[in-house]
């Protein structure tokens, strides 16, 4: 309960129909929400589940987190939510990048964006002293249409000004594809960062949307109930981040990618569209591979995604010429176009993740995707130049590019290919749930969709920070993801990075300097274990929505392969009970 | 409740995977079941309702009606069930031809097709003069592989002489498109008939199977409990039959087409995608039109599709040389490839009816596939040589053909279209529900997807059968749907053709002649009201296996476009109460 009335953050509702836009006050029933709590509760309440994703019915909510704009450390994530085109359910994507901090220091709480415009296809937030003097405008930015996102941030930045933090969709937005995302500038002013799943891409496009430009401010917006408090807790976060390995040390040096040789050797790294738990060339794409590359290339192994962080796990990557071509090549993409797809070409894989930047894709889609066609034999595993060529013909809008822009679901059934990883439609990312199975069991249960930032469980069952648990027992499963769905919720809501789960799960301190900062920015008297109420009051939410999209308790599954066909590595299936993941 | 134990038919069970065929008597839950009661049930009980529907744990059921192969009019419809890889969920697809017709003569009640084919791609079932010699074998026939089906059926029969029938894929079906139909031969040995909607030739093509060849037995296993009294409840239906203006008169002269008339003046025919209620180019493809071509042309416009028919609502079609290019021309396939695609050319429209038979493809999905086509630009509506030659490029198997032939669902997203009339992703039939809200609650609430055939509430709403029911008031059309849906089921079970219902809606004696002959045939006394009951439990046992693929009681509802967006002859919308269509 709110100790006092102390959230002064502002809501834009943004009308394209009409060309309106109004500045309000947030309201009541919003206040202490943040992030996915907030675009959540907002798609439950105002979007009719019957919609189709791309009509104009549809609602595009941004949020950043409760603690964004604030010193609280890796606190600048920023949630984008909408009913997904690719899963026909709620969904919540998160990125790094400005968007979140510069979006919290202008006091903005929530960005929701209706209708469809008739042309304006951009829309430019600013403000300079004070939230009262925010302005967000709509124009028509005629160089833009049809362009790569590169191009198109450039372009905005040399209208707009560099100090800004630019969210544009790329030609696969623009066509509505539904593998398509959200780009997101970096710190360094370039769109390496990804609102990546579930094809929000094309509910931007389908508003006629190209790009939402948001100035930083000079001065922030950022209030507080006891900001002395508040910054005591600050350096306790910090200080837990500083003193865990993981966050000090492994993701600083070798970026998420040292992930890669970690779930190889255990034996659960999906390999050739989900038929072998190892890759053979993992030397060659793996996590010491990258950071020898990016070294000897004068290239960046330690970048920050976001303002504000003091982990740096990304980075920038050059080609043989010493030419930048892509940032924020991390673990996902590489394995998704590397060893999901049976490739161990390093230059080629982020040769095709630039692409995938550039046209606005979700590269785990992607990935997924290219290796069902790969599986149906239109080309062959391993084929790097075929894969390019894919890539090349989504650009082109051709009928075999809408295919690979379209999904791993709609291209298996383009080409009746059968062994489909997926859960509600979205593409499984770099955990094969035969080895570990309570990965899969948030693949299988999260509203979202198949997707391994829902609830981490990797951290206990092979990372072992803090606890270790045995990922081949199918018993206690639900519980150990719910667990995680539930922290993950609060952690999405905050604006917190996934990684500070890291420092605080091995730290008898917990998440509870997140939730004092909470406090002492808001005025409230939140505990440790409210967190997990709200967690399961958004899962709640989230499920019911999803229900009335057509989706029954028992959509929550992995498909059926995983249950018969053994994966090589242990000989072991996927076999969490139906009914427990149903009553989840 | 069986006065005696007097059901005599057959099970055959054919497990592809390791080449074994067991012929077994019915067992006892399965006795007195039939059609679609049948194949239900044993979907329902063992179809794993996660497996993907085209790995090899689906299974393929066909079961005559419980009226088939007896005197009983109109009664040789069969059933065709699995799991759907179209809507994901129940399906029975429910056809006329010779099949159910030959496989009750031989005393078989229901086959299923379980495994995967390793090298077989025929089964032939064959017996002479008892059920107790009937053979089934397994063949692999080189020369159909890829084979279109009017050859296909050609050379099966060549090999296994004419008196059979023949339930055949195309190649549509053998690259597990999820258009794909089953085609079944007509009475003329031609491959015309369709067991049309939900992809169950992808089911069959999965399988490794090409075809199903059943000889007609000389003898008849046909039992009665007592034949005379079954006799004189033949009598009463075909005497029903007779005095019905529909089922003798207009059907015949006019066949099905006659609809697209009637239909068009009411304002309910879907034109270019949905949006519009009449089409200016009915008096060229409607029943008038039709009948005045096949009659010029010396072809048949009064032609049965079943053994036992006498109201004969098929035809045969000519082109302008006089060569008999298609039959079973009907409504629902001219609407869909004509009105629906702005198509007023009927030998184009014949020629694209041949290319689907010929492909075995449903026509109506690929007729609201092409006009979603349409609707995206990439061709234009009423393009008529650009349809043709999407219609080529699936044989060709290109990347737009596999669009294509995925149907309208997949096009939609593949082309970024949002408007797609489809209900659990079968695309619609030719009744819009904006205008006709009875059947557009029809396609809404069926487990089966958009399909008129479920419940054609259609007979009250606008040809006032016996009663009259104001087709645009939302009051009361879940009752009325489901009423029409308890019988339908009764009907698809008892082998019955739909438009039987058309003589006994306007009669008193309802449907009870049928009931007599299956208590006089089995031995049991069942009363009208059971019909019902049985329609219930059939329906009640699809939406809970629906349920267990993972569809909520959400997913019945039209698409939200058609609540929004009126359609221009009677300025309507589709405005049956969501939670009322949830709770069917």
């Amino acid at each position: 309960m709110p100790e006092k009335n102390n959230d002064c953050r502002k809501v834009v509702d943004i009308d394209l129909t009409n060309s309106r836009v109004e500045i309000k006050k947030i309201p009541e029933d919003l206040k202490f929400k943040g992030g996915r709590n907030l675009t959540s509760k907002c798609i439950s309440e105002e979007v009719n589940p019957n919609v189709h994703p791309l009509d104009e019915g549809n609602i595009f909510y941004i949020a950043p987190g409760l603690l964004s704009g604030t010193p609280c450390p890796n606190s600048g994530r920023c949630s984008m939510g909408a009913k997904s085109p690719l899963t026909g359910g709620i969904k919540e994507a998160n990125t790094g990048g400005t968007i979140g901090t510069y979006l919290a220091k202008l006091g903005i709480a929530l960005i929701k964006i209706k209708g469809k415009s008739k042309k304006e296809n951009v829309i430019l937030v600013e403000g300079s002293d004070s939230a009262n003097n925010m302005k967000v405008s709509l124009y028509y930015v005629k160089n833009i249409v049809g362009k790569k996102t590169y191009d198109a941030t450039e372009i905005l930045q040399s209208k707009f000004g560099s100090n800004t933090s630019i969210v544009t969709i790329g030609p696969a937005g623009e066509n509505c594809y539904l593998a398509s995302c959200l780009c997101i500038t970096d710190i360094d002013g370039k769109p390496t960062r990804q609102a990546g799943r579930g094809g929000l891409g094309a509910v931007m496009g389908s508003k006629g949307i190209k790009a939402l430009v948001v100035k930083n401010p000079k001065k922030t917006n950022v209030c507080y109930a006891d900001k002395s408090k508040f910054m005591e807790n600050v350096k306790e976060l910090v200080d837990m981040l500083k003193k865990s390995n993981i966050t000090s040390k492994g993701l600083p040096d070798y970026g998420t990618n040292a992930t890669m040789d970690i779930i190889n050797n255990y034996g659960g790294l999906p390999t050739r569209n989900f038929s072998s738990g190892t890759f053979e060339g993992v030397d060659k794409i793996g996590g010491e591979a990258l950071r020898k590359t990016i070294l000897k290339r004068g290239a960046n192994p330690t970048h920050p995604c976001m303002p504000g962080c003091i982990i740096k796990c990304s980075n920038t990557y050059k080609n043989k010429k010493g030419e930048e071509i892509t940032g924020g090549f991390e673990y996902e993409c590489i394995w998704a176009l590397g060893a999901n797809c049976g490739i161990d070409d390093l230059d080629y894989i982020a040769h095709m993740n630039r692409l995938c930047d550039e046209l606005g894709l979700d590269c785990i889609e992607i990935g997924d995707t290219i290796a069902v066609i790969m599986e149906s034999g239109y080309i062959g595993f391993g084929d790097k130049k075929g894969a390019v060529k894919l890539l090349n013909e989504i650009e082109k809008g051709s009928p075999i590019g809408k295919i690979v822009a379209s999904g791993c679901v709609a291209a298996g059934k383009a080409f009746g290919v059968k062994r489909i990883p997926q859960v509600r439609g979205q593409g499984m990312p770099a955990y094969d749930p035969r080895v570990i199975k309570g990965i899969g069991t948030t693949y299988a249960t999260s509203p979202m969709g198949a997707d391994h930032t829902a609830g981490f469980t990797v951290s206990y069952e092979v990372l072992e920070i803090g606890k270790s648990v045995d990922s081949f027992k199918p018993e206690g499963k639900v519980a150990l993801s719910r667990q995680f769905q539930q922290s993950t919720v609060f952690v999405d809501s905050a604006g917190l990075c996934n990684f500070v789960t890291f420092a605080t799960l091995g730290d008898k301190r917990g998440l509870r300097p997140a939730v004092k900062m909470i406090n002492f920015k808001y005025g409230l008297k939140l505990k440790e274990e409210d967190l997990y109420k709200m967690g399961d009051e958004v899962l709640e939410m989230e499920k019911k929505f999803n229900e009335r999209c057509g989706m029954s308790k028992y959509a929550s599954d992995v498909p059926d392969f995983m249950r018969k066909e053994k994966l090589d590595t242990h000989d072991s299936v996927y076999d969490v009970g139906k009914e427990e993941l149903a009553e989840f």
